[in-house]
């Protein structure tokens, strides 16, 4: 299997003083299939470790999987007999989740930075939710939620090395990690989360925060919602799709969150400030 | 249309101090499905504003246009005939475009950040560059290079009001500034740049350099050897599979470039360093 470190010769440059041949760590972004009882189901780009984790959260987000029961099998399978890559999983699925997957059946694919794919619209995804958010009565103090993006980046493990790595973090309301994951793509970062989650029989995510590096996409808003978590938190902004959906889903949507300072765009109600 | 900037109501919080209701401009998002003589092709998730550029873009990385001959027409269309919500384009292409679009009627969806969607692996995307950067002679001087972030910075337009938006800027190798572009996702920014140059017959774009805001993912690469783009230059990271795609198609790949320092990952006879 591909490290998710990589290490490449390159040329640092300083502009008026010289160019230095040396190594540096690169984020490892590879493509995963991942097939659902032998069929293609989606591809995404991601940096590899946890993929099991990654494909049961990927299904969450798809509406296919909402339990671990529904997670019959997953294993690395060798396409056309080849020398195996470690890039493609193959998931058996339990129930109902296998008949929505093959309705599906229209290729899924995503990038290292795409997560819905396929769920274009707005009112596709707001008629999938697998649970309900807008009853959480969670709340969660200022104090907790502005320091979330300094806890999410202390546990980052591969930023340090490469500047390259996005990250999610599931906390409890009162602040507590409860899992850290990192990826080239924000999306597979969380559903690494997520799927952690599921196969720990944990879903729905009631009474959590989930906090992202970077901005906040329509597609991070729907996973979120998919996976039962009632606040979500970026560092940077989030765009109009973005808070449209989480207002409409119940979610409590945070932007711009820099220690002291944020923005909740959606559903403050959760948020106590003093 | 829907305006590039959108207006919401946010609550903005000061931990230990209070919170203050406010207006809060917001970068748009929306999905734009792309239709080729009538059929669906794509959907991307894109920031509204110099659509048919952005489609244009996409055709070219995709393969499915290389001369502006190639694009017969595109309209706006209101699918069902329902209101026209500006939200789908249908294509018309020439010659052999329309044959390589009607083999790849597998829904390529994309989301604000998906870029290549469907050409998921290395060989694949190796295997269609049209044209060809491998022996692009230009040369660039490390001080230009070094100074196209603030340069790109200072031309973007929307991230000033909204901190929500990529940018991605065509430069020739002296440093001018030939086109600017923004979006939620940094591969429609691309693709933006890349349509525009199409339709004003610029490719293949041979002496330029782009720029991009943020990370460079393989897709990024992807796009600027299909645009006949020799240097692809980020302020951030690349990713793994980045560096190993630009070495392999010829494309001198610069990363955090911050001013007075950055990272040659491949093929830095392009750069002079004094």
């Amino acid at each position: 299997m591909t490290k998710p470190v990589q290490r490449r010769r390159i040329l640092r440059v300083e502009v008026g003083v010289g160019a230095t041949p040396r190594h540096d760590s690169l984020a490892a972004e590879e493509p995963l299939e991942i097939r659902v009882g032998g069929t293609s189901f989606a591809v995404t780009m991601r940096t590899p470790g946890h993929d099991f984790d990654l494909v049961a959260g990927f299904l969450v987000s798809e509406g296919v999987v909402t339990a671990p029961a529904d997670l019959r099998s997953m294993i690395y399978c060798a396409p056309d007999l080849e020398e195996n890559t470690y890039n493609v999983i193959d998931v058996g699925v339990s129930g109902a989740g296998g008949v929505v997957a093959a309705g599906r059946e229209r290729n899924v694919y995503t990038s290292s930075s795409c997560g819905v794919c396929g769920l274009a619209s707005i009112d596709a995804v707001a008629t999938t939710s697998a649970f309900d958010v807008a009853d959480d009565a969670v709340r969660v103090d200022a104090k907790v939620l502005g320091a979330l993006p300094d806890r999410l980046r202390d546990q980052q493990a591969v930023f340090e090395r490469t500047g390259g790595l996005h990250a999610a973090g599931l906390f409890s309301s009162a602040g507590e990690a409860l899992a850290v994951r990192e990826d080239v793509g924000r999306h597979n970062a969380v559903d690494k989360v997520v799927g952690q989650a599921l196969r720990e029989d944990r879903l729905p995510l009631t009474g959590s925060v989930l906090q992202v590096s970077g901005r906040a996409s329509f597609e991070l808003v729907q996973k979120a919602a998919m996976a039962g978590v009632p606040v979500l938190a970026a560092v940077s902004a989030p765009s109009s799709l973005a808070v449209d959906l989480a207002d409409r889903l119940g979610v409590t949507l945070v932007g711009f969150s820099r220690g002291t300072t944020f923005n909740v765009y959606t559903h403050p109600e959760r948020v106590v400030v003093d």
